[in-house]
């Protein structure tokens, strides 16, 4: 393992000034327990705009980057060795939710929600990938990538691959649900990915053909919609997971699910949503709010991945090109998964 | 068995006259598999007001009353033996939601969403129980009602413990639940009793004293309140059954509801209601849809009436007197439940 | 439709003289709400030899025949016109265990374990498919056969296919699952087709080498084992069906289920099976009942066959023929699943 | 907070030697992330006899006393005080299983089966209670003890509570559970108020009419028998806890449980249990393993323990005593819990 430097570069958040190269930052010196990663890969991702451009408030004076991959670069021992399997050179993710472990959410499996980590993420409120190397106080939130998954591709697996498992897990898909997803754009292939995988009855309904086109690569058994055909029966879909999350969107999601069905509004596009309170109640539909995903939830998305029933597809870049990068992205010239190497 | 009439008085409901009273409606002609029903208590329900009186449409030209228990008059056998054990004499109440038995959701334990069964629910969209005698179709729909329940309790308990028991069931509530209920009206001391049974830590709300000295006397451990004090930390409660249904009340459902926590909008205060979706994402909020109660739901009520863990308070009167009791209920004269006996 | 006989033959069980065939068996007359069904397949099943050669007692004197599919010839209506949407000409299979629709099993999605139907199932203590009409006096246990599924295929996965499914159902069987199906015979082939498309790891072990042959030809990507290798670790599947039921399976089965894992005993090889308490404890390991399948499953079966996500190997031969392939069967003569044709 | 001595006594296990007093056994040195915990209360429990006298192999040379209760002494920080709200004068008590918190099992809300902590356990292979001051190397495993709760009781709450609430959970049981109890011991009367906090029917079967007699005094609506009665129908009992585990027992479950229903076998009264494995498969019996319980689980104990829901009967001595009472439960000369208080 190379030496370790005590200074490297990153890209800071500070709320006034914007997200501003860094030459100067420390590398951080390890408490016992803690863990020192070397960044390999750094997915970036429109979450970021959202907090650079448009005000979302998830801290303020933090390194960005929230979709992590790197190796072990150093680790003091400080709880027994018996918790923890972690070595130097291992090559792992971070769980960005990074849970305390100790809440009630993260004793029964829902450490996504922890209360303890709230705006305490990696890389939104706390210090994230967009630099060399990354302090993780916390090893539990440390997953071991398998072998034959590229780190470019752990990164995107981290959030975009991690987003949509997570629904579909809670929605409890199987080969009988079948399942709509509105919005085939990049956490949308991956969730056509997964649900085929679940070996779902899939519909894709999505305004851009191009991305059905590709969607329709992805497992040409999808069927594939611009537009849902006005002779298609109401109330059919098992399960709508609506990517987009506009009231538009959403009111196709009551429209169309079965009684008794599940709609997961994963998409954030507009800050609240209408229900119809009689056809709720009358039909039985659910709502679940479904965040990110947990940190077993990420060791089954590799799991997956390893097994090729997940493949993200991403471009790899330095790191050094992230600002030209997020202009691409903001001005919707790039459509996949960006992931930048430090 | 005293002799059947060929005809009988009830309360007719015509969308352009309103709910009249006949004097000459036929008994109805069994034919093989069917069976009359005695009707032997008939509970009045908000809903029938809805019908009446604003338009709520759930069907045109049929004898009113949804709450029904009774004897069973006269049946003539069809189906097989084997596929029920019902006989002349037997005391029953009517399942409601009047369940087909054999579409996806009978056969699968959701008949209160039967697809086949929609607005030909009893005295709503089809015959009721504002008459003596009632042709119920499709015996599976009758559940037996246990020796020590008195009729009119049954035949409150066929929807106003019905509905709440539903609510709770479904959201798995247990003696660790922490559970807000808010409005403490006739479905509220049921749903505080069947909470009480189910272990559950309940906290009560409603803005009339009146009404939470009631829900006290029923369990002097709950905790009750006009108004959740402003000290009240947020974020507190596993599950939240909303009977009062208004955006006022379901922000505090959102507000006060735990993450990973379940808000069930019972009442039906308000055609629409609107949710923060990044709220509902970000802490995993759930909202569930709850209609009635499922024919096994009605089962299990019954056995716990029987063992007294749940009791419905009501107020027995004439049927004849039913315009009386359904203007006292319009004025907001009548707090508890009235059953009328034909 | 053809004219329907007054006789018929078909093959009628008798504890004392067996199996035989009769030339003058009745076609039943209808009473009101049944439905007289042209049999057009009948598959023959192990359960089969257990009942002629074995003393399995599941009743006296009945046409045997329990996988069956048909068209129906003829409907007395009964029952509302509301409660069935069958008509004469449907293609149907009949759903074995025969469900009351009435009892708490059937009002709860259980109807496999309907109490009232115990020992009445079609073809195992009442009449079966073994003739040419059987009449069915329920016909909530009649399920539409979709239009791409042959009869003989119909026929197959009232059983052969329906029970791996109920088992694979019951364990909630998903991608991130290991799953270990020990035995790869009839049910086995149909288990694998199954668990393949619920996206499970799926390793086979058999002892012969041909079926582990025709299994990879299912699908390739399952790991097959004659014996399990010794430097396998142990505990490590979510879910093993022991479709075997031996206790050298069994203790198998034991040894590598990964703690919290789930078995599933479906094959009925011998009378009793040994736990060992400590480790089933300890591990928090749990056993499984799995009987055939409920209607809900037949019919979710039927979606999967029509998706061509599982489709059964039958053979198809008179039904005249059933003395010689029941020999056939029993003499180890034959493999895959023999279907009758009245 | 008093000095923290250097040495101390306490009662060490060595195979050879059996369970002896020392006097001079060394205070831990804290490690940074470790804490110190100065043990107020430990409970003695018969599996402290079955390693002692019958072989039960958890490990060699530790300390015992599984059931532990006490306050923090000392805790050095380690990892991020965002993750432990732990601190000095806070009184917890130790989750027993000890679970490492990084394992699938652990972030999966099931770490009593934590692989990597398997004969790690406190007082079961590693240093437990039976001492003044023990060393806690993860301080997940503490868990707060809430004030009107006395170390005691927070002892035996660790285990004889803990143990029938987890089966309680796993079988989910609810007030329409007709609930079968085998065993009214030192676990019984703590699994009985539990199910009666949980609403459920409670039958319970004790040989001992002592036994029953103090189970009716916890709640009189239960019913009790010495002996099942010969008129008792079978299959009527939705889950059965058998807290003794031997094969009579276990036959007497199989006999009495409904289809579809769970037995759980808590007590390790038999090394080996056989089964009917067509009686299990053909009516769907579920049997489920069921070790100790859940941090979570232990929470949620307290969580009832403080709202006077479950209150487990103690006989405080001193530790020095701790000989002489494992001779009087050894002879049965001792029904309750014993809890030793250094």
């Amino acid at each position: 393992m190379a030496t370790i430097p005590s200074s490297q570069y990153g890209f800071f958040y500070n709320s006034k000034v914007g997200l501003k190269l860094k030459e100067d930052l420390p590398v951080a010196k390890l408490l016992p327990g803690q863990v020192l990663l070397k960044v390999e890969a750094a997915g970036l991702c429109h979450s970021d705009l959202h907090i650079i451009y448009e005000g979302l408030d998830c801290g303020d004076n933090y390194v960005m980057g929230h979709e992590i991959a790197g190796t072990i670069a150093d680790a003091l021992p400080g709880v027994d060795g018996q918790f923890s399997n972690l070595k130097v050179g291992d090559r792992v993710a971070c769980f960005g939710a990074n849970g305390c472990g100790n809440c009630e959410f993260c004793r029964t499996g829902k450490d996504n929600d922890c209360v303890n980590a709230y705006a305490n993420w990696f890389g939104l409120g706390s210090d994230g990938g967009y630099q060399q190397y990354l302090l993780v106080r916390n090893p539990r939130n440390l997953v071991p990538i398998p072998e034959n998954v590229e780190f470019a591709e752990a990164a995107a697996i981290t959030d975009a691959v991690l987003t949509p498992y997570h629904a579909i897990r809670l929605a409890n898909v199987t080969p009988v649900t079948k399942l709509l997803i509105i919005g085939a754009g990049g956490l949308g292939t991956n969730a056509i990915q997964l649900a085929c995988a679940f070996g779902a009855d899939v519909t894709v309904l999505d305004k851009k053909q191009k991305a059905l086109d590709i969607a329709k690569k992805l497992d040409p058994q999808i069927t594939a919609y611009t537009e849902l055909p006005n002779d298609l029966p109401v109330a059919i879909f098992d399960v709508i997971l609506d990517l987009v999350g506009i009231q538009a969107t959403f009111d196709l999601a009551q429209k169309y699910v079965k009684s008794k069905g599940i709609i997961v509004p994963v998409g954030l596009g507009s800050p609240n949503l209408n229900f119809d309170l009689a056809s709720l109640a009358l039909r039985e539909i659910n709502i679940y709010g479904s965040f990110w995903g947990t940190s077993q939830d990420l060791a089954e998305c590799f799991a997956l991945a390893a097994q090729g029933k997940v493949k993200p597809q991403v471009h790899t870049v330095s790191l050094k090109e992230l600002p030209t990068y997020i202009e691409k992205l903001r001005n919707g010239q790039y459509e996949g998964r960006v992931v930048l190497i430090p």
